[in-house]
C-alpha cells in the first residue's frame, strides 16, 4: 500500500469551459475572490448555497496546504434595483422604507448575514472589504479606464465603452455572449441617452442632490457602479491577476463579464485565471425567489415555520444536504430530500461517535490508504463532494464493522481511519455535532467516565477511602454519581 | 398609588463636571457615539467593561423610548504604537509579526471582537464604521481644518496647530489640562522637527514608501491621524453637533480633547453636548494590562485557565459583576467578588424562574409601582445600575414571599411585577439564563485540573508512564495539556 497523494487539484474553469489542473500563480499562496452579498435584505437559502460552495473550495485548498487569502466583499452601495444602471440603489430604497440611514440598513443586514454564515459553519473570509470602504480605489480605477480610452464621462456619470473595448479585446468570453446578439436584444431604458451604446455600463454614477450615499469625485458627487467594486477590491488585495474568482452563476453576465473588461481596460491584464460558478437552488423544481413565496429564510427553515416545510431542519442537515450535490449542478430542495439527508447525517455522526472506542486488532481487514486516496481524488476532481461523501459512507461501514468485531484494523490503520474521517467530516465538509454543547458534553462525559472507572478500580482493590474521595471531589464540582444495577451514572447537582 | 414616571434622565457630563438633565437635540432621536476598539489584538476584560457600560446607556435610552442612532467605530488604521504621533501603526506592526496583509489582521481581530461582544450579550451598534472606510470624509475634514487656519502641512504630513487654536478657543476644557502645563511637560520625540509646537498633533501622516496602508491625498500618499476618524465619522452619521459621546476614561486626553478641537476648527461647532467616560477595571487592586500578566481574555475567564483565576466564570456572571458597580467608578476584579456575583446572579435568576408560577391573591402586600419608580429613578440618576440591582433584589424578596404564600399581590400588581422584572433584568441589564456551555466549563476545568494534579503526582513519583497515560487519555477527549514555566495549562484541540 502506498501513501495517498493529496494533489493535484482539477477545477472546471468556466472561462475556458474545461476541467484544468489548478496551478497557483505564487505557490504556496492562493488568491480567492468571491462576490459577497448586497446587504439590503435577509439572505435566503439560495445565497447560503453559493457561500457554502466556496467555503468548501476554501477548506479544500487549505487542506491541500495552500496559504489562501480569501476575499469576500460586502456590497453596501451602488447595486441598483433590477441589477442595471437605472433605478434606485437597493440599500437606499430599503433605508427609505425602514426610515433609517443607509448605513444602519448596511449594519443590520451585515449582522444578519454573519449570523447566518455562523449558523451554517461557513468560515469567515480572510478579508471582507466593503464597497464604501474603497471609494478612493474605485475612483482611481475609473481614472485608469478613462485614461485607457475605454471610459467616458457624460453629465457627471462615467460609462464603460463596450463596443470600443470589444474592437480590441474579447468581450463576452466568459458568458459566451456576442456583441451583435446583445445589441439586437437591448431595449430603451431611462437614462439611456447618456450612453454612446446601450451595451455601455456605468462605472461611476452621478448622484441626485437628495441621494444620501454620495462622495466627491473628479466628475462631481456620485457613487461607484456596481461592477466596479469587485474589480477595485480584488486588485487591491489579490493583485492585478489572481488565481480564483467565484460567485453564483447568475453573476456571470453582466457582473463578471464587466469585471474582466474593467481590469483589462484599467490595468491591461485579464484579472482571473480560474473562474468558478456555483449553481442554483430550486424548491420542488421551481426557482427560489421571494416573489414565488419559496425563498425561505434560515430562520423559517430551522423552525419549520413556512407552508412549504413539513418540519424544521437543522443547519447541519441543510449543510449536509447541499454538500451531497456538486456545486455546479442545480439542487432541488424538497422535504423528502431533507429528511433523507437528516437520516444520512445521523448515520455518519453516529459512526463518528464510535471512533474513540474502536479497538485495534492484529491485521487489516480494510484498505484505509485506498479509502483515503479515493476521498482525495473525489475532492481533487472539481470539489466533488457527493462522491467524497459516498466514500465516507464506506468509512462508516468499516467503523461499524470494526465496532462489531467483524473487521480488524491494525493500530496504525485505525489511527489513519480516525484522522481521515475527522479531517474530511469536520475540517473539509465543515460538519459538526449540532450545538457546541453536544461536543462539550462529550468531553465532559469522557472525563467523568474516567473518574467512574478509577473509583471502580479503587473499590475493586477495597480502597474505599480513595473511592469516596473521588465521589466527594466530583460532588464539589457539581457532579453527582449514582450507583445503579447497570453501573454508575452521573448527573449535575 | 400613581403610575411611575419614566423620565427625566440625568447624566454626569464630564465636560461640565455636573450631573445634568439629558435633553436631546432632536427628540425622539438621540445620537450616541462611542470609541470602539483598535483591532490589532484580542480584547481583554477592561475593554469589555467600557463597551458594556455604554451598552447599558444604549439600552436605557431605548427603554425610555428614544430612537437611538448608536455609532461605534472600528479603528483599522492610524492608531500608532504609544498612542502618539510617532512609532509604527499598531495594525501594520501586527501584520508584520503575523506575516499577513494588514486587512487580514483587521478581519481577524474584528471577528474576535464581535465574538466577545456576542458572548457578553452586548448589542450591536446601529452603525459600526471603519476608519479605512471613511478616507474621503477624513481628507475633507483636514482640508476644512487647513482652510480655517488651524492646520498646516509639513513634509507631506498635516498637523493641528494647538497653540493657535487655543488663542481663540478653549483647549483642555474636557480634560482640565492647561496649555502652559502641557508645554512644560513635553519632551523631544522623533519627528518633532516638523511640528511648530510639541502640542500639535497629526491629522494626516505621510506614509513611507514601504507602508502598506496608504492612500492618495492632496498632501501625497499617507494615512489619517488617529484622532481624526472619530470626528469625521461622528459628523457624517450624527451631524456636526450630537447628543452623547462616550469612551473609556483613558481616551479623555488627548483623543477626545483633539476631537473637540478638530470639530471646532473644521465646522465651527463643539461636537458633543454630553460627554460620558467609563472608568477602569483593576485586578486585585492593580491596573489591568497585558504587561502585568493580568489582562486575561474572555476565553481564559470562562475556562478559569489563568493563574489568577480560582475557577471559570460565565459571561453572565461577569456582566452582572460589572453592572454591580457604577460605570464611572473603578471596579476591582477578584475571585471573591466574582464568586459573590455568581451567587447573587443565581439568586436573581432563580426568582425570575419562579415568575411564571406565581399565583395572584385578593390584596396587595407590596407596592409594585413604588418599586418600579425606584428602579427608574436609579437608572435616571446617571445610569446607577448598582442601586437598580439593589431594587431588583427587593423584587426578588417579593417574588419569593409570594411564592411562599407569605405576601399577596392582586392580578394587576402581579402583571406589573413580572413586566418590571423582565424588562429590567433582560432588556435593560441584558442578563440572560446561561447557555449550558458556560457552566459546563467551570466543572470541566475542575475535572481537568484534577487530572493535571494526578499527572503531577505521577511525575513526582517518577511514574512517567502513568503521567503520559493521563495526557493521552485527555487528548483523546480533545483536551490538550501544555506544560509551561508557570505550570500546566489546557485547551481544547
Amino acid at each position: 500500500m502506498s501513501e495517498p497523494k493529496k494533489g493535484p487539484l482539477y477545477i472546471s474553469n468556466t472561462l475556458t469551459r474545461k476541467k484544468e489542473e489548478f496551478v497557483p500563480l505564487r505557490p504556496p499562496h492562493v488568491g480567492l475572490y468571491v462576490c459577497g452579498p448586497t446587504v439590503y435584505s435577509d439572505v435566503h437559502l439560495g445565497n447560503v448555497r453559493t457561500f457554502l460552495s466556496f467555503d468548501t473550495v476554501y477548506r479544500w485548498l487549505t487542506f491541500l496546504g495552500y496559504k489562501v487569502r480569501y476575499v469576500r466583499n460586502i456590497t453596501d452601495v451602488g447595486h441598483l434595483v433590477g441589477d442595471v444602471d437605472e433605478g434606485e440603489d437597493k440599500i437606499a430604497k430599503r433605508a427609505r422604507l425602514e426610515q433609517l440611514e443607509p448605513m444602519e440598513i448596511v449594519q443590520k443586514y451585515t449582522n444578519g448575514f454573519h449570523d447566518v454564515m455562523r449558523l451554517f459553519n461557513i468560515l469567515s473570509p480572510s478579508i471582507e472589504p466593503t464597497a464604501t470602504g474603497h471609494l478612493i480605489e474605485q475612483i482611481g480605477m475609473v481614472e485608469r479606464i478613462i485614461a485607457s480610452g475605454y471610459g467616458y464621462e457624460a453629465n457627471g456619470s462615467v460609462y464603460f465603452d463596450v463596443p470600443r473595448f470589444a474592437e480590441k479585446h474579447a468581450y463576452g468570453e466568459l458568458s459566451g455572449r456576442r456583441i451583435d446578439e446583445l445589441l439586437s436584444n437591448t431595449r430603451d431604458t431611462e437614462g439611456m441617452e447618456e450612453k454612446r451604446s446601450p451595451l455601455d455600463f456605468a462605472i461611476w454614477k452621478k448622484a441626485e442632490p437628495q441621494h444620501l450615499m454620495k462622495w466627491p469625485s473628479p466628475w462631481g458627487e456620485g457613487f461607484p457602479g456596481w461592477h466596479l467594486e469587485c474589480s477595485a477590491m480584488s486588485t487591491k488585495y489579490l493583485g492585478q491577476t489572481f488565481d480564483i474568482h467565484g460567485g453564483g452563476m447568475d453573476l456571470k453576465f453582466p457582473h463578471h463579464e464587466c469585471e474582466i473588461a474593467q481590469s483589462v481596460a484599467a490595468d491591461g491584464h485579464a484579472p482571473v485565471r480560474y473562474w468558478m460558478h456555483g449553481n442554483m437552488l430550486t424548491v420542488n423544481g421551481r426557482k427560489m425567489a421571494k416573489s414565488e413565496g419559496n425563498g425561505f429564510t434560515p430562520e423559517e427553515l430551522l423552525t419549520g415555520n413556512h407552508k412549504l416545510l413539513e418540519k424544521g431542519y437543522s443547519a447541519m442537515t441543510v449543510r449536509f444536504f447541499m454538500l451531497q450535490s456538486h456545486y455546479a449542478s442545480t439542487l432541488d430542495f424538497s422535504n423528502a430530500a431533507m429528511q433523507a439527508a437528516e437520516r444520512g447525517l445521523e448515520r455518519l455522526m453516529a459512526a463518528m461517535d464510535l471512533l474513540d472506542q474502536l479497538k485495534p486488532g492484529a491485521s487489516d481487514g480494510a484498505d484505509i490508504p485506498a479509502l483515503e486516496q479515493r476521498c482525495y481524488d473525489a475532492m481533487n476532481d472539481d470539489i466533488n463532494t457527493p462522491v467524497m461523501i459516498g466514500e465516507l459512507f464506506e468509512g462508516v461501514r468499516i467503523i461499524n464493522s470494526v465496532n462489531d468485531g467483524k473487521v480488524s484494523l491494525t493500530p496504525s490503520s485505525l489511527v489513519k481511519l480516525k484522522d481521515l474521517m475527522r479531517s474530511m467530516v469536520h475540517d473539509v465538509l465543515g460538519l459538526q455535532r449540532e450545538a457546541a454543547k453536544a461536543s462539550d458534553d462529550g468531553a465532559m462525559d469522557g472525563l467523568v467516565q474516567e473518574f467512574i472507572r478509577m473509583r471502580a478500580e479503587a473499590k475493586a482493590r477495597k480502597d474505599y477511602a480513595a473511592g469516596d474521595a473521588i465521589r466527594d471531589r466530583l460532588a464539589a464540582l457539581g457532579i453527582i454519581l449514582k450507583d445503579t444495577k447497570e453501573g454508575t451514572t452521573w448527573s449535575r447537582a
